[in-house]
């Protein structure tokens, strides 16, 4: 197979998009990334930021391949490539992606090819490119970029209707959710990568039968299972990016946990939002699996007749042809008794991006169809990724029916929300017939007692 | 006066926040900063950004005096202070001031006492000094710090109640208020300084009597007139910053325009809070005035004793006693007509950050009491600073009854919301018998129309 060669195309929709780098026969010189199970093959080459444990380095940029990772700065050293993909490298040797999502499409394509090519076996960069690999169980991860401006969005509109029954069991669903692409701003300062350890928090409560609030650790702590969304190149105050425009400005993908304190939650958010029930932290998997790898997991996004059709600046042909990301999402239990019993994770339940009501180029239209401006770096969540199905709910919340009806864990324990030494952990992937399966890897961090 | 006598003390209550810096009787030979009216005497010195216009230089700290900026690049190549101060000026010659705010209350205040001796009637330093002096009217100014995440607050129940009447005329104050600090994440990517434009933002509303919302202009345009609260040092996630430390944290205080699109408000807000109807602009004033400058105009913090009292992470004796700003907040419109003719800006209203029913202390010690970390450069919105009497209202909201009470303006000319060609223009400033009158400059920006 030669560069120019163009892969057998495996729906129409999504032809534009395709390109040799996702030719599902491709192998690479690094066996394990040729592995059926491997999250990272080489039609993925997944970004992340990481430094070699126990050695003196500064964080740079690498791609997984099987399971190893370049070392994009030791890879930059070596001046193997083109002027353009040079430079695309430079910018991934710093110690934050932010510069190289800056640099747009043209780059991250072009950096992807030469990956792709030089990672083939027989590719006569082997060699040289071994020098650059280090092992994955060797590293160190930090978050892939400097996150500006996070937004959280509420894109599933199952778990808003079912969220929605919680707190407002005579509304559930409001009468704009068909309309706006609801978000809102969360806290970027305690985004943390994957592996991070934090306090449950403590704060205000107010029990539906309590005449006053109390304070305390949160008793109705919990996890929610969403998409990462990183902006690669931002547009200026005051020019809204078209949904045309708008994947053009999106640099990749993640799995997301936006913890939350649901006990906080429904005592402070009337009437400006959520704060601190969700401030405390947040946490991304390491890798951002690129627009481009996930080409051929896009979709045809539609919605029900007799629902609202969605207003100009949010409509448009590619939307409606390959909108939406045919993306599994898995969350997982590890209790603390799981861990020192040395018993795998429990899985507590599955959707699919798909399922999301609203698509990210909606996302970016409706963010910037005011004049807000997006930078480079900045993430969305997708909102929690709930499907249609009760088990397929991305929260404890919606689970638990409120706290109502606990979970059975396979080992005798039970959870309404979590408790402390719990560890939740997050994965993704896309698999389909014809299409390599690429991964996401995977999003943990485990609570501590408050203090 | 020596650098070691002490200043008379105005009460009891600010005894121990006094110092040489406040003495009222301090002339400076910068002979604009000994009039009356000016706003940056030498009492003052607060921090900004700036650089010459038309001048090929980097964006560099200032502090004023009079009608004159203190070039700290330049100061600190002078190299004529001690190693502590010099750090902090080396500190303040970066295009962003995160660095010095990072430093702490000692450095601070030592580059604030070496400022106040050195700019003192007859001080030695006035000939090196001179050659650092630069005119206000020849600089362009540019946002103090980089912003990492700005949090708006909603601190005074005056705007809390009458904006409650109109989102929800049963249920103006919601039962939280009076117990939590009610706070939300804003955007800090569309954040900018004074003298910026902006486009009238475009989006969703819906009527009441309308059945479908529709997309356009905004149509209810509003300034809010808040208190801009800018972080010092930091706090590790996991770590709340105690009530008792919590000032020790703040950097200080600018003016700060929240501009809001109600009717886009109106429509998106439920469940998650304002999201587009805020994040189109936001705009702060060039000049930060620490909290060392402020200690003259601190004042005896109280509630009502009907109402609750705050939660003991909320309570500290000094807050008690000296938790409140005595800090005059007035904003002005001056219209596209008023310009042209040339005739005078008109106040719209003036209220007292006093009357905010939360303190700045107990804002940050609620922030962080979730364990969420804040950064050097953070900044906090007060939120709309309303007084207790209708022309005190800190809103266009508010001062039209909704938009169903025009406001008629001295030449004729009348507003519900703003129009565009509308320039707002905010001033605060500190007024006291013992003390001198200390000014934050202002904030103004004018609207642009719809695109």
């Amino acid at each position: 197979m030669t560069s120019t060669q163009t892969t057998t195309q495996t729906s129409h929709s999504t032809m534009h998009l395709l390109n040799e780098t996702h030719e599902p026969s491709l192998k690479s010189w690094v066996v394990s990334a040729n592995s059926v199970t491997t999250d990272f093959p080489i039609q993925n080459l997944p970004f992340a930021i990481f430094k070699q444990k126990e050695v003196n380095q500064a964080f740079r940029g690498g791609v997984a391949i099987g399971d190893q990772v370049i070392d994009l700065e030791a890879l930059y050293e070596k001046n193997i490539f083109t002027d353009r993909v040079q430079e695309a490298l430079k910018a991934c040797a710093k110690d934050q992606l932010n510069d190289f999502m800056a640099m747009g499409k043209v780059a991250w394509s072009s950096l992807r090819l030469a990956l792709s090519k030089a990672l083939r076996e027989g590719a006569s960069e082997q060699k040289v490119i071994s020098e650059c690999l280090v092992p994955q169980t060797d590293i160190d991860y930090a978050l892939p970029c400097r996150i500006g401006d996070y937004t959280d969005f509420y894109t599933s509109i199952h778990h808003a209707t079912s969220v929605g029954k919680k707190f407002r069991p005579d509304n559930p669903l409001l009468p704009n959710y068909k309309w706006v692409p609801i978000g809102y701003h969360g806290r970027s300062s305690s985004i943390e990568v994957s592996g991070q350890t934090f306090k449950r928090p403590k704060g205000q409560t107010k029990a539906p039968t309590a005449t006053e609030p109390s304070f305390g650790p949160c008793k109705r702590l919990d996890y929610e299972l969403e998409v990462g969304i990183f902006i690669g190149k931002g547009n200026t105050l005051g020019e809204p990016i078209s949904i045309e425009n708008a994947e053009d400005h999106v640099f990749g993908l993640c799995i997301f946990n936006d913890w939350s304190a649901r006990d906080i939650q429904g005592w402070e958010y009337q009437p400006l939002g959520p704060f601190l029930s969700k401030n405390f932290a947040s946490t991304v998997s390491p890798w951002i699996v690129t627009m481009e790898a996930l080409a051929p997991y896009r979709q045809p996004w539609t919605r029900d007749e007799q629902d609202p059709q969605p207003m100009p600046y949010l409509e448009s042909t590619q939307n409606r042809n390959i909108g939406a990301f045919n993306i599994q999402l898995q969350a997982l239990l590890e209790t603390a008794q799981m861990r020192s019993q040395v018993e795998p994770a429990v899985q507590l339940s599955q959707s699919n991006f798909n399922d999301s009501y609203w698509t990210v180029a909606q996302m970016v239209a409706h963010h910037t169809v005011n004049g807000c401006n997006l930078q480079s770096g900045d993430m969305f969540g997708s909102g929690t990724q709930s499907g249609p199905t009760p088990d397929q709910a991305g929260s404890m919340l919606e689970l638990s029916n409120a706290g109502s009806e606990p979970i059975s864990l396979p080992n005798g324990e039970t959870r309404t929300f979590l408790e402390d030494g719990d560890n939740v952990i997050m994965k993704g992937w896309c698999q389909k017939e014809g299409a390599a399966r690429i991964g996401f890897g995977e999003v943990s961090a485990i609570i501590l007692p408050a203090e």
